[in-house]
């Protein structure tokens, strides 16, 4: 483990975190809120460690597989520890575990919060809850480095950690301008949709917040009640857009290189909206009785599937009350969670495709034992190794939500609540059923739930093996008799 | 497929379903039940339809891996269809899906019941009910090939599909001398039992059913309320042989030849007997205020726990109002399932070892990806073709769970009742929580629901592959193309 390198890096990216909170602490300064002190010092401790950080110089520039990994954990577990400043210097969650709580569920683009009563908190924090997810989104990471100069292996060592799911190809040559066109795509849709909700009757600053929430596929917003009871515009608007915000991003360079041919064809984005397709119509008719119409059934199920399986975790009404089938339905689009290459949560739809598609391999194989079984994806055939880590990371994450459930079953919520905060957590989503259903909140936990939640956020948010790297002992070896 | 060979197999395993009704037929004619005419009649069309499939002659013998998970497929398919019929004719369950439902948890030994008043089935078929579970327990397969004269290559094959977990060694060099052995070890403890609950007050109706019934890791038994109410001393011995049996009998072998230290050094039995103990400390703690004192906690800890590791589905008390803690211990438990090579369900403990440890190797491989990485077990190095296969059995099973609490859930029962029959049924436990809890039933399912989870005990017991390749097309070519 070079730790000078390590240590020189969570420098500069807590440098960055610091600047980050210059956006609202100059709307907090215009609106004349009461976090502006809270803020300002955020910036200044932030940037004050991270000042300290980066006059620790490496010796050796190095970086390894395994530093990677270690520096988009911790990355992710400082912007979370003191993004969640202005929380608590505010007083808003007068309690560091809670700040700590809602930070690392922004970061992640998970969108669960601890706070009771969102309408009042001020404007600078309120921005800052939905731009951590902004943030969040695309990857601190990858944005730090689209800006800063790192070299190329380097980077792409930080690539491999960072960017979701398993089918994400390098979309030009060098990594930093895979970033840039990767972000320019995100903000450019971020803006549009905000253009949109604008148009719908929002003001700028709900529409900016909610844009940025839907493009990280998070899920705050800056209104208590959330996309409760606003106009069917902007509900149907937040569909489209949490569903874009779910898709592959190389789909969008295709289309932006005009390659329409090669992005519709796509087999995940074909099966991802196959499922969305059929979930919606399920649950319509499963509620349909609930409402006055069939179309009203109809949009309320396109937008909460969306919303779930985009892993945005927005409700456009109680789904809480919905009968068990759409429940069940729901917690399954959560665990699917999106395509790869997008800013959702979940396992995502490509690794499905694998684990379902490996299934009916191991039947044929049973069968006819003497012959050659191939798994293809996108007319490709796909690599053994990738079919045997693909199945390790189910069983893992799969272990990994029983343990969770366990320990946060000690509070003695009803089953469905443990279930589904766990599934809501560690898939990104936000909401879950029960307790922690879409008018609820996760405030009311025991500190050692609040604890295993923020980690399962962390967990799910970065594919499981960074975050357990860090608990791995040999991980911090300082010279390792095998590299 | 080899048709014929198939067809006159299956005819020899329902001649045989045909002998093994003579017991309940004596015992109802003696004590002079009701249920004689339905129980002979049974008789008489399974070896009916028997007789006609045997005079079926094949042309050729051989037989493949792929004709070997047919047959035990489709042998336990038929001994429930033929085997309900004693239930459907006596009209204790005159629906043929309940009637299918109770035969299958039978065979299965899974122990989930659609009767609603047990103290009313008359002693043939009560025998019967039990009697079934005995059979499953080893497996008919295994006693039919111990009694039948087939080549030992196809014996083999039938015994890969048949007996439970991933390391069932073969503990004499011929298959039919193992199946003897584990038969004589599997009715010494049976015997042992019942005459252990014969001390205990038990009558010998009782005794031997309950025997029967803890053999097989069932859990039906003749009286209505189960264990509930009977004497703590009926419920220790109960405790103890429901832990007997979930272990590997490969144990019972090894001190059989005074082999103890190799007996007692057993990685699996380690692991299962911790995890137990853990486990049942916890539910101790966690009900203690339930109960006067600590000792009555931990009598009513251990003995459920016993009952739901070991996948029997006795209870000593109505463990649904225990705390969600409890709960989430007791299904996961039920997923664990006891030991390989016993009469347990679930996934077995040697395969969460795999598990676990495949898991910590994915963590080392990605901090030192140059070094080797070998998964032990038993001091034994497990192939890597083992673990992949794990791997994959762990993520079907668990696509099948969730698969199965969709359609299950479409009842509209709550979310806990669906989970919890579904982990119940699936992997042969029998009583879930909430509306399928121990002092309750599957009766008020509907028919989708119950053949569904008919399935999934199928499914469970065989081991999920043999069944799923039923549903398999090319499993039923003629003559595949390739073999």
């Amino acid at each position: 483990m070079n730790y000078r390198m390590v240590f020189n890096i969570m420098g500069k990216i807590l440098i960055t975190a610091a600047v980050l909170m210059l956006p609202p602490i100059i709307i907090s300064a215009c609106t004349g809120a009461t976090d502006l002190i809270a803020l300002l010092l955020s910036a200044l401790i932030t940037a004050g460690i991270g000042g300290l950080l980066i006059m620790i110089k490496p010796r050796s520039t190095a970086i390894f597989a395994k530093e990677g990994f270690v520096i988009v954990a911790l990355a992710w577990v400082l912007m979370s520890l003191l993004g969640a400043l202005p929380f608590l210097l505010s007083g808003i969650l007068p309690n560091y575990v809670d700040a700590v709580f809602e930070t690392a569920s922004g970061f992640t683009t998970t969108g669960a919060t601890v706070c009771t009563n969102i309408d009042a908190i001020p404007h600078g924090i309120g921005f800052w809850r939905c731009f951590i997810i902004f943030i969040g989104g695309m990857g601190v990471l990858v944005f730090v480095m689209a800006v800063m100069p790192l070299s190329k292996e380097r980077s792409m060592h930080i690539m491999r950690a960072e960017v979701p799911g398993p089918s994400v190809g390098k979309l030009v040559a060098k990594a930093k301008n895979t970033a840039l066109i990767l972000y320019a795509i995100y903000f450019f849709l971020m803006v549009t949709e905000a253009i949109m909700l604008l148009l719908g009757g929002m003001t700028l600053y709900q529409a900016v917040t909610t844009a940025m929430s839907t493009a990280g596929t998070g899920g705050f917003m800056v209104l208590g009640n959330g996309m409760i009871g606003q106009s069917p515009y902007l509900q149907t608007v937040a569909t489209v857009f949490m569903l874009v915000f779910a898709v592959n991003f190389n789909i969008y360079f295709y289309i932006l290189i005009k390659k329409l041919g090669v992005a519709v064809k796509n087999e995940e984005l074909r099966w991802f909206f196959a499922i969305y397709v059929i979930a919606m119509l399920v649950i319509t008719f499963n509620i349909r009785s609930q409402f006055s119409s069939f179309s009203e059934a109809l949009h309320h199920a396109a937008f909460n599937a969306a919303s779930l399986y985009s892993t945005t975790g927005f409700s456009s009404i109680d789904f809480n009350k919905w009968p068990t089938l759409s429940k069940v339905i729901m917690l399954l689009l959560m665990l699917c969670g999106g395509c790869a290459g997008s800013t959702a949560g979940g396992i995502k739809t490509s690794r499905v495709i694998i684990l379902i598609k490996n299934g009916f391999n191991e039947l044929r194989r049973l069968a006819h034992p003497k012959y050659v079984h191939t798994l293809r994806l996108e007319n490709k055939a796909v690599p053994e190794s990738v079919v045997r880590s693909v199945s390790v990371y189910f069983s893992v994450i799969i272990a990994l939500v029983f343990a969770s459930i366990l320990l946060v079953s000690i509070d003695g919520y009803d089953f469905e609540t443990s279930v589904s905060a766990v599934f809501a957590c560690i898939f990104n989503v936000g909401p879950g059923f029960s307790a922690v259903g879409p008018v609820e909140n996760y405030a009311g936990f025991s500190v050692l739930s609040k604890l295993v939640l923020t980690l399962d956020m962390l967990i799910g948010r970065l594919e499981v093996w960074p975050i357990l790297l860090l608990f791995n002992p040999s991980t911090w070896h300082k010279r390792s008799t095998y590299r």
